[in-house]
């Protein structure tokens, strides 16, 4: 089969999710995504923290598929060697990059982080590659060719990949739209679900936090289109009333 | 490295993980259940149901492991490849097994329910397969060689997990002791790095979190060897006290 339709594949890198240790939840999180602003998801792949046999998934996947995400390994310690193996997937050198030494150095002076060499293995970027910004922590990732590096921390990577879509071909940006709600997950968690049958060019994201001991919930609504995410949005902003009102 | 450890691989065969509609929840069970009973879960994949798809990564995984384990595919519909796919990738003829369509015919008939082409499906095994017995819905697993297949509801897998793994020769039980830090992974990474190359037989892995606004990090030691873990667990401990020293 073949279709002007871009595709993709997902890399997840680390230890952790093979050992059991940590839970993916960015492959279902970009899968959602992906399906969403048009791109299709061709095949995913998990590998450990070893230069081989990333590299090597690296390689089968960037010459197979439009576009590679990979999550995890860009962090500080020495098992974070994501960055080290996309530079030699790609046969480029790899240094501290000015743009990424600038931003992080204004994120630790101002919060009075110490820079240390650990932390500065976070501005090493792949030459050539163009840098992700990180609205969140600001260490980056990066893209390099077809191949979009970003963290492994779920809210990271979200915001990585908000980042990344539209410069994404055939990906149209991702439109979000926030509705807080004053209400636990549990209370809305059956409603929310049928609202999310009712729109599929829609996804809804449920954020629960506690805030002075009560919980409350933001609803994250997305889509491509803006009459499918604001029809979804107000199904959600009228589900307190809905919930209030006595049923009959 | 090498080690008399058994690795495996685990393929994990459907559109609806690859579309986001389902959020898959076995490659974390298997890898829990794996990393305890002492195999050494080396890479996972998620491919779609397209048969040159199955069957490629069926052929690079069961070569390079110990074993494979797949979910998903073996249900009664026409996107129910797997079953083929397995036959074609080890050379084999399928047919309806017998001792499966026994055990089918006999549940269908004790329920009231037709029998009919579609479930027939359910009972067709690669030849020279063995059969993965289901305590929870009937319908067969088969494994053939290196490769275990079972199916993709969660609650069936685990049942075909537990009917495989007296099956498996598993190396010692992986140990692990988790020791929570309150620190950021940037304050902790240059002594862990350190720690993990004193100690050569521990896998020493590092899990940041954010918890109301305050970054600490998990970190996990595992060994197969008892006392290895523990003298590795013990630096690790010694971390805080030891940062917080006045340095000489």
């Amino acid at each position: 089969m073949t279709s002007s339709i871009p595709t993709a594949a997902v890399l997840l890198i680390g230890d952790e999710i093979l050992s059991g240790r940590t839970k993916d939840a960015n492959l279902g999180y970009i899968a959602d995504y992906l399906t969403v602003i048009g791109i299709d998801l061709k095949e995913a792949r998990v590998v450990s923290d070893e230069e081989d046999d990333i590299v090597a998934a690296l390689n089968a996947l960037r010459t197979r598929y439009t576009y590679v995400f990979t999550t995890g390994g860009i962090g500080p310690t020495h098992d974070d060697i994501t960055a080290n193996c996309v530079a030699a997937a790609f046969g480029v050198a790899i240094d501290h990059h000015p743009e990424a030494l600038k931003i992080l150095r204004a994120h630790w002076q101002a919060r009075g982080i110490e820079e240390n060499e650990a932390r500065l293995r976070m501005a090493r970027i792949p030459d050539t590659a163009e840098l992700i910004l990180n609205s969140v922590s600001k260490a980056p990732g990066f893209h390099i060719g077809n191949v979009f590096v970003m963290a492994g921390v779920p809210r990271i990577m979200q915001a990585m990949l908000d980042e990344v879509a539209p410069k994404l071909t055939g990906g149209a940006v991702m439109l979000s739209r926030t509705v807080p709600l004053d209400l636990g997950e549990g209370d809305v968690a059956k409603r929310l679900k049928e609202i999310q049958l009712e729109h599929p060019g829609v996804m809804i994201g449920s954020y629960p936090y506690e805030r002075d001991g009560r919980f409350a919930t933001n609803i994250v609504v997305r889509s491509r289109d803006e009459v499918a995410m604001n029809a979804a949005a107000e199904e959600v902003e009228a589900l307190p009333a809905e919930l209030a009102a006595p049923s009959n």
